[in-house]
């Protein structure tokens, strides 16, 4: 197994020697990353580790990681074996991670486009739910074998993770660990949206661009909670039916019209409240259309990623369109211009721990539901990316640490070089997978939603292989 | 007196010939504004008018209005008297009006500075109180007899002004009409700025600029109305005694601190919500103090009245430091920017009335009480303006309809030709005045708190001269 004759004990990332320059603040950057190639990390992964019994568990410790080894394509995301058990700091507590969320952001972080991720190599993610397997000291609020699901800044692509304990949050019974993480970022973005900065109130409309994503599909769920709220989505004219049924009331696709007019047609006077993933020209469209008193949310910007490398007429054409505005104009409008982004809020948890609790309250009222897309396994991160990037998906996109059946994987390193040919295989899939209105139980060997292409569901129950721990 | 011998039946604004081009939406300009010189005018408005009886009260009928006769200083504003009975629309209500509130737009009116007053000659006057002395059609609400406080986008400062039903509001018992003068548009703007834009909650913390002006208390009686919200206000030393008794835990006096580092040395993440009246580098400055998740709501361009007239340097120093914000900097700093005018929100009656409703509850709760800080007549409304525009009020600056004694009016006609020494007097008179913590009661002869500079307070009891109403 690669790095395996490194020293490793109690090692976390600031003092290890490395190839590359250490990240900053790299929670549990392992021993010697040495980014072998993919198929062959892929490998090592599946081996169990449990065959040598002598040696001290801190130095035959080890685990999976997504690592983002440069800026760049999907491929620029490995799949690597680390080595050496994260130490744990004061507060902090080593999550045994089951299943992560992809992000937006952790597809601009990729093109070099987000700046809250530290440079490469780098172990992106900044949401994932597991069971905790060590406390540090002074956490009084979490124990050994607690179910939480984090938020961080990133790093949490791997199958253990060291986090601040108040970075996690309990999953409530009968959660999923997909569903798990795949609530955070998205809820709580969307609940800070819609009710801190939008204060959204009975009889108002709002707008959610991108109404199928995993934001647009919490913050659909988020505003059926209150009284006779109009909720108009944009989405592909394919998933209109799914966001209708989950609260759209007037579903348009921005495809083949213009949204703008049709928003005016129902809403002559405007909106209340409009959220906006899109920046650049979208951003002045939305202001527009705002009524009096009207807030309009700006949290991304998605039109700067067309393809899957920076795009630099793309980015130029964000920025030299973006959104500036006057106070003496939002005076005269009686508007109001926030920008959100919980990557740029990780010092606010009380904020946002509120909000979690909030949004816990109302899952266990039945109120919200994530919504899982696909489930992939870590090996499978790039079409993962690639989903969500070609705006594939209706609702999240996970993945799994569940180890990839041996048939699965046999094709999975070519995987990589496939280009955009792959986009149809990806499309069709779609239209078979609707499968999200089952509950997911939380047998965490049943989940392979999505199995790679040509191979069919085979192998199934392989049990995940569990590396010693404590 | 003055234009007696027009035809004046039943004409309005809309239909009038008028020496200068009508203005846009002029409610109830009177036939003929002749612009005699203000003496003579004050003069024939003190003549009551019901001595020839048998011609039709629509002909003899006169009023007083002051008139913006064009932009610039404290003078543009004369007193006429005007002929001919409003006519009322369907839906308007006649009312006869007992006191108005003066407001900064009026300041920023005079000098051209704002849009939404026609162009002279034009009645200004955005808020009055008074009581409904004819009902029009369809109007099913309003009855003769009503006290109301009324919220128009001009024409108010006038003895009658014919208003759409919709923009009048019951005064409730024990509310004088002073007090019912100096509430719409402070506390309307205070609380839409505190709760809908910024969405206050307990425990925040509040900036406050010009703390003792109208809406300054406005907004800090409001804040105390939210459990353990810190209130910052600004204000000159002279008036902290009196802020900090209405409810600003931290009196800042910019005059000789930078207001910035005394806020930052007792809440150092900064504040939540910030009201910024000034416009100009003072809203740069208050984007910066906002803590994540905060909201800056500008309200205002203070910074540009420089001096009785028109001051380009001013306005071009507040245009070129003016704020211009862009999405990315939003987003990163989790910020919120919001404009507020209540000028320009006149099409959202729905809006407001909900507003005053609520302040209208927190009103009988005892929770909210307008301060006036002095009530001029009519003549001296140059004064009036002079006093706000130079800072030296403490709460509201009101007018009252009440004709003025004669022995004061005698020196009136020199006293718009007095320039800024007058200023001194004026502050001399701010140091003797300290009389509102006395409730005012409904006598409306009883209110002349700040008579005319040599003359002291004699005459007051003058009965009102009551023209002939229906």
């Amino acid at each position: 197994m690669s790095g395996e004759d490194a020293p490793a004990q109690q090692q976390n990332a600031v003092d290890q020697k490395q190839e590359t320059k250490p990240a900053e603040e790299p929670k549990n950057e392992p021993a010697k990353t040495e980014s072998p190639p993919a198929a062959a990390t892929a490998e090592a992964a599946a081996t169990p580790a449990a065959t040598t019994e002598k040696v001290p568990e801190e130095e035959t410790f080890t685990y999976r990681a997504l690592v983002l080894t440069g800026y760049g394509g999907y491929d620029k995301v490995k799949l690597q074996v680390k080595k050496g058990k994260p130490a744990l700091k004061a507060g902090e507590v080593l999550v045994r991670v089951k299943a992560c969320g992809l992000n937006f952001a952790d597809l601009m972080a990729r093109q070099g486009l987000y700046d809250r991720l530290p440079s490469p190599p780098v172990t992106p993610g900044m949401e994932c739910a597991g069971v905790v397997e060590a406390v540090g000291e002074e956490v009084t609020d979490r124990k050994v074998g607690d179910k939480v699901m984090v938020l961080n800044r990133f790093g949490l692509w791997q199958e253990v993770a060291a986090v601040p304990a108040s970075h996690t949050f309990l999953i409530p019974e009968g959660m999923s660990f997909e569903e798990a993480a795949a609530l955070p970022v998205n809820y709580i973005t969307a609940y800070m949206m819609l009710f801190d900065f939008g204060n959204l109130r009975p009889n108002q409309s709002v707008l959610i661009h991108a109404a199928a994503g995993g934001v647009g599909i919490a913050a659909t769920q988020l505003c059926k909670t209150v009284k006779d709220v109009t909720v108009f989505g944009t989405a592909s004219a394919s998933k209109h039916e799914t966001i209708s049924e989950g609260g759209v009331t007037h579903p348009i696709d921005y495809r083949t019209k213009d949204y703008v007019e049709e928003v005016r047609k129902i809403s002559p006077k405007g909106l209340d409240v409009i959220l906006d993933p899109l920046g650049g020209s979208d951003t002045h469209k939305a202001y527009n259309l705002l009524k009096p008193m009207g807030k309009l949310i700006t949290y991304g910007a998605a039109n700067m990623l067309a393809g899957q490398k920076k795009n630099l007429l793309a980015v130029a054409k964000n920025w030299y369109h973006q959104f500036s505005i006057h106070t003496l104009s939002l005076i005269q409008g009686n508007k109001s211009v926030c920008g959100f982004h919980l990557g740029y809020l990780d010092g606010e948890m009380e904020l946002i721990t509120q909000a979690m609790n909030t949004i816990m309250d109302l899952y266990k009222e039945g109120k919200i539901k994530p919504r899982i897309d696909s489930t992939w396994h870590l090996e499978q991160v790039g079409d993962a990316m690639r989903k969500m990037q070609e705006r594939n998906n209706i609702g999240k996109v996970v993945l799994t640490t569940e180890p990839m059946p041996e048939e699965e994987k046999k094709e999975e390193p070519k995987k990589e070089d496939k280009k955009d040919d792959k986009k149809k295989d990806d499309k069709k899939k779609d239209d078979k997978k609707k499968d999200d209105g089952k509950k997911e139980e939380k047998k965490d060997d049943k989940k392979k939603e999505e199995p790679k292409k040509e191979e069919k569901k085979e192998e199934e129950k392989k049990e995940e292989v569990k590396k010693e721990e404590k």
